[in-house]
């Protein structure tokens, strides 16, 4: 840890400065970094590339270097405080990264350490949905929300769940995980043990998969042909453009998409009676034919909670997310100090 | 509204005589009632039956006429706060019953606005699962808990949740109704209006109705002698009595009810990472046929909470849940007011 009463000294030997957080996205293939007012307008912004494959050691100290180069760029020596998002899991207690799948060789690296030394500050580290969850509750779609549910469909499922306006972390910060709610009882395997859930038949994966399996036995139609003939360039982008294009097994297995996250949906609505759900995600790029359908078909299985005033938006922060996420992150936990 | 001047004055008046809190337990069957110290112990108790056949009017001066006995069992002229768990629907902000099924005629009933200008004292009303929950968690299972979901298995499945050591009202106080999760996706029909609710699958009713539609086809076996030959008396007990003589039809009827609470424990517990899922209700009685396997068929569900940490046991507090229950809405509400 660093030295609090340092810590306050030097704050006060940066009288005059902005008084900037950092914020840093950690993904598996690019990091971001911003620096921010603590209102979350953004100063200044860099990106590179993760290059998982050069080991943790290599990439934080490029992240080190391109946290700097911020804090130049918005003429601050040192942030109030650093944010982190990253894929999980990962202790938020203890600041520590423990093997995220995206992330290969990141075991138990103690990344609050790490940069509490090097930036003699607070650093305060969550997983990407719940730090995207923050984003969005504090700056982004939810800011008029109290509850608000995030719900990223990706290559995975992820989400992030706000209480009365406070990140929900349940033990072990483990909270949030939606995409593993049943929602098929004897579904297919998913890579999390379980079976049927909701990850495993509706994110993007899950849908090429379910597409590709379709294709097999019925080859013919859009998605073939969008493909180039190659069943194994079959993605979700596939699916909906051939849905655009009105091929007809396309529109099945798109279907069944909304209906498995219609599913997921009301059930975490039926639970928690929240203000507002954001969804995002690469799978969400299909706009219109997501949205519309996915509110009707959530129609159709809440009944105890009052859906009018449930909001099930798309995220406002666009690619920003993840670092003003990892901004979100910090200011919470400035807060909870009091 | 009562005065709360007046309030202030008359409290002062009653100076000597002990501080208690009255709840008020209303049911379809019975109402008790029952006058507590702060710390949660009960000083006296009454009951009474409802005679819901009355309407509201009858039941609700006798229970101001119970209300006034407690008292003076207890030596107190006035309560510092009237607690009231009662069945759903109602508006706990504005103290409004609404309809409720189990209590016929009870419609817009302003219980809050009457108990209020009875006793000249602030009366928190919330329904009857979100008062046990919250019971259980100030006096019962729950007191080391933090986050704490409780379930109640009876003729319906209800639920109330426990968030950072408050209740999760969510809008319009709609949340924690964990029995309208979607277990099945092509399941009944539920009097909610959605398919395939756990409700709909394992509630004392639907074991109940699953029981019959097997015996309809299987009449022979421990189930329909135990219950007389008559189709229409098998019930939950009638099936549990049969598993522990060793029929194979109740006992598949019985395993699939432990599946559906699973899967509907585990979505719960996946979301939510509660320390602690308190289950209790009729359905419970079942006792070790039920936690026992319910614990085994949760662990095959959840993979990212991890479950060494969650406790899933029986409620603590017994019939007493219901008065406790609505004791410890008086008293939440009462600290949050600061």
């Amino acid at each position: 840890m660093f030295d609090k009463a340092g810590e306050t000294v030097s704050r006060g030997a940066q009288d005059g400065a902005a008084k900037l957080l950092v914020g840093i996205d950690i993904g598996g293939t690019k990091v971001a970094v911003a620096t921010a007012e603590i209102g979350g307008r953004i100063v200044a912004k860099r990106k590179m590339p993760t290059e998982v494959e050069k080991g943790p050691q290599y990439t934080i100290q490029k992240i080190i270097a391109l946290v700097r180069q911020v804090l130049d760029d918005s003429g601050a020596a040192r942030p109030i405080a650093v944010g982190v998002g990253c894929g999980g899991p990962l202790d938020p207690d203890e600041g520590v990264i423990l093997s995220p799948p995206n992330l290969p060789g990141w075991d138990a690296i103690p990344l609050r350490q790490i940069l509490e030394d090097e930036f003699r500050t607070y650093v305060y580290i969550d997983n990407d949905a719940n730090a995207a969850a923050l984003g969005e509750y504090r700056f982004g779609a939810g800011v008029e929300a109290s509850n608000l549910v995030y719900i990223t469909v990706s290559t995975g499922i992820g989400g992030g769940i706000i209480v009365n306006g406070r990140l929900l972390q349940g033990i072990r910060a483990s909270a949030g995980e939606i995409g593993h709610q049943t929602i098929l009882r004897d579904g297919v395997r998913c890579k999390c043990g379980n079976r049927g859930c909701l990850e495993a038949l509706a994110s993007g994966t899950a849908i090429a998969r379910r597409a590709r399996e379709a294709l097999a036995s019925r080859p013919n139609g859009r998605m073939m042909a969008i493909a180039g003939g190659d069943l194994q360039k079959v993605t979700t982008e596939t699916v909906v453009q051939a849905v655009r294009e009105g091929d007809s097994v396309a529109l099945e297995i798109w279907n069944e998409t909304i209906e498995y996250l219609s599913i997921g949906v009301a059930n975490v609505i039926t639970t928690l009676a929240p203000d507002m759900v954001v969804i995002g995600g690469g799978v969400t790029e299909a706009g219109d034919l997501l949205y519309a359908p996915l509110r009707q078909a959530v129609g159709k299985r809440v009944f105890l909670v009052p859906l009018d005033r449930v909001k099930i938006v798309s995220p406002k922060l666009g690619t920003d997310v993840g670092v003003v996420g990892a901004i979100a992150v910090a200011l919470q936990h400035l807060e909870g100090k009091g």
